[in-house]
């Protein structure tokens, strides 16, 4: 991202504008984006859910189910890639922070941000599909049983699932999405298209539904899980959200963090740090000033 | 093509050509293009629900039917991208006029031209699945009942849904159409790749189908939805199809006009007003002219 | 293309080479890939239909089949797609000869080295499913009845489709077909991104697929339903294959070769006439030269 | 790769470092990344057929599985692409090994590096899916029956398969898979858009997927059969795995790379070999020096 405040000109301050409100704007844009690519995200992929469990079979199934996130996914970072990265997910925000793409100190702001859209969408999708709801399961919201709708909302584990084997998909799950992304994103290796992240970032997201989906519903993040079910929990569902698949709620708020955090160290370990040198040409001035640090690598780039 | 001009000459005029006569000109072709790319893409899109739904199961499924609209998408936009814009969408040309892409003397002749194609598309899906529908239903074409057929060209609403939920229900899967298109075309944050915009675009309109098409079969377009309707009141299903659903004939007509604006203004309170200033080298020089705003941007650079 | 054959000097003859041979070697390579990119499109395609029809509904439905036609059709382009042109289908060879871009004295070679690939194809399926096929129907080959096998070969209308009908299935088809491969060619529109081309070209055999097939099998093409055709008539099917469906096997034969034209027209007649005029820089030299309309657009680059 | 070990500088070695290490080093990432690459593919493939097969139909279906092996190639060759050439197949890299693309001492290392990534992978979904395994099948491993599980690990061949039959189904599988990738990286024709190989090798993935599935599971490869097959031998399924379709075992190990080799052949004399000759100009200089022969093309250029 070029953006380039040349010699201290800024279209908000007229002029030159103090050091401190640069960086609370630069941060506020992050904080817009990480939140409206999250909301877009999760009302596409909640939404395909919706239509999935209340069109009872008659409009798409399960891969309609991958489909939506993924797709979802691409357009969640068409919306917010190149401002604030488009994590919309806490795992990777946290995974970017461990490996100082981003500063600790976003790391609140962009949960707490992506949470908000999360929230927003679970409420869009409720309101988009409350007649549907409402003919599917007689007005009647329950977590478990035939006409269960729980599920459209947040996810809940498989019947015969342990809570450590649920734990052990969380991780898993998550750790080869951020396996993955590491890949998709080094440019000493065979990443992405440029121009086409989007796109393989969704591919991605499809694939860890289409294999290793069916245990406990793929959230691999606590951005998408947390706050549809805080939303179900007040919208008529009530707190057996949280009690139900013997207090499920917690593992997907901590295996991701875990998870994704190992899988990108995986990556680090096998393929990143065996590149050969660089020549000295091609080498990244050191990162020395505070500055530097504040946001991701790309916004940091408009600052120097 | 060799057709070569430069400064005054002019195949039509074999010289110096008169200013009126130009524009005229230019309008003619987009509205050709505009024209036969909402043809392509209903003729593809319609021909799908006219095969899944003959074919009963054994030619593909909703899932086809999400594609078929969203490659036939796809191919408007190469028929006419460069031409037009391709819009094939009368939400999408109104909100292109309100935020100044668009002239608004072009907008009437745009949404006549999508019409047009439209009504033409429906016309050749009869003819095509002639046939077929009349071993379907027994030539018994029918709104409503077990061998309905009149959903093949036109949306109507699921039994369940009131005219208030439904017309939510096209402001917002118009407005998520618009919000992600407003991303997919802003070269200052993640675009769709270069070259490939068209299928960027089909896949946003295969999302919307997985995720938000259940509740009244996302229409969120009048041009796709009024002519084909008013295709079948005179080809053999009469008024009824104005009639069924609560009268929901007007819905796809005005909920998306005001969704897609709604969701475009999402984007630039969020996103594009937040870009940071761009240098001054890059400052894109004022539209001061009137013929600036013609037509749509590409068109604008052939009329310099 | 670049392949510049520099100053006189060739590979085959290690010197200057007589100018005629020149030709039919260029001719000789064309043949060669017109036929492997057809049969690995044919095995692609058969052999999809071969397993969903075999599998009895657990290996694939009729979307595989689309699927195994359109990235069949891909895969054909990727290998002869920058020697041959990778058309695969007689009504594209007949339209390119028609429109300037193909020699007519190249057609019937073609034409010929199509149907070579499209039988030998055939061949190969039909050995790979033999057990499969033996199995689904105990060892009786017929074109009729509820474990019939020839529709895996060549196509056959529905019982409800009358010739005439069928006959405007295959030319609307073919039609479509042509239309956007015109658009996805023209440099001056939207057309497929550069290096994508085979992508683009399989996601539009997809569309027809999913939106034109259930009629008759979207044959669209002479190459593609003639040879397997002859080839189930000599391999156990006998002469019902070109009994059924009230003497069908004409249709695909004729009709695409008509559609297509119809197809390329209608671009050119709403697009491509309409361009506006180059600047002179850009002027194409005229193409005065008997050796230019050899072979196709691209290799005459080779031979100036 | 421009990895550029310019003038004997090394990161490792703080300096000079010895010929015989700088190989050594170039093997080690190369056989890492080998490891992890197949890893990744093999746990996303086995993952889609664990979900698929315990899911009993919810969770996805055939289609699914050749979506969760397409996707996994694709990341795959993501995560090694630039490194080791992402083969993860015992069969390509014999062929590459027979063209000279690769060093034949570089073969075992790299078989041994898939074999063990895949065995890991094995160990991997084993894990992931004990609890829905034994929620399937009772805790009864076995590898026929209603309640079979074998098959989610390692290969089968339907029960009307003959071996010759499932031989001559293994080499067409992998012929076309060769034929095919011949084509995609041959920069002289029309070879994978730049920077896409990896969707572009998953689609052709899923296209042999579609159309060469139904008969024995379409391992064409080694690596991705044997390892998960010795996996299941220990872990419960016993040597029932090794004697199942008359000793299928040792078919997807050897008629793949007699299939490779075929495939790849073909190509070079069909398309390859008839390239026009190039100008002097861009002509590769021949490969006269032992070290250019150590590692893949690619690998070569760092060493040079």
């Amino acid at each position: 991202m070029k953006c380039a405040l040349t010699s201290g000109e800024d279209r908000h301050t007229g002029g030159r504008m103090p050091f401190t409100f640069r960086i609370k704007n630069e941060c506020f844009r992050m904080v817009l984006a990480e939140m409206l690519s999250t909301y877009v995200m999760m009302t596409f992929g909640l939404g395909t859910v919706a239509q999935v469990v209340t069109g009872e079979g008659l409009f798409g199934g399960y891969l309609s189910i991958n489909l939506g996130f993924a797709l979802g996914v691409a357009m969640g970072v068409h919306i917010a890639g190149k401002v604030s990265g488009a994590h919309m997910n806490a795992a990777v925000s946290f995974t970017m922070c461990l490996f100082g793409r981003l500063a600790w100190r976003m790391f609140p702001v962009y949960v707490a941000a992506q949470m908000l859209g999360s929230f927003m969408a679970a409420g869009t999708v409720f309101s988009l599909y409350y007649d549907a709801l409402v003919h599917y399961c007689g007005g009647n919201f329950t977590v478990s049983g035939p006409r269960a709708t729980a599920g459209i909302f947040a996810t809940y584990p498989a019947p015969y699932l342990s809570i450590p084997a649920g734990f052990l998909d969380q991780v898993v799950g998550t750790a080869m999405l951020l396996l993955c992304l590491m890949a998709l994103s080094d440019q000493r290796n065979q990443p992405a298209q440029s121009g086409a992240e989007p796109i393989a970032v969704g591919l991605l997201v499809l694939l860890i539904g289409v294999s290793m989906g069916s245990n406990s519903g793929y959230a691999i993040n606590p951005s998408r899980d947390l706050p549809p079910r805080i939303f179900t929990a007040l919208a008529g569902w009530g707190p057996e959200v949280f009690r139900a698949g013997h207090s499920w709620w917690w593992v997907p708020l901590l295996a991701p963090l875990i998870g994704g955090v190992m899988g990108a160290a995986v990556y680090k370990l096998f393929i990143e740090l065996h590149h050969p040198p660089l020549p000295r040409l091609y080498m990244a001035p050191p990162a020395d000033t505070e500055l530097e640090k504040t946001g991701t690598a790309e916004v940091c780039v408009t600052q120097a």
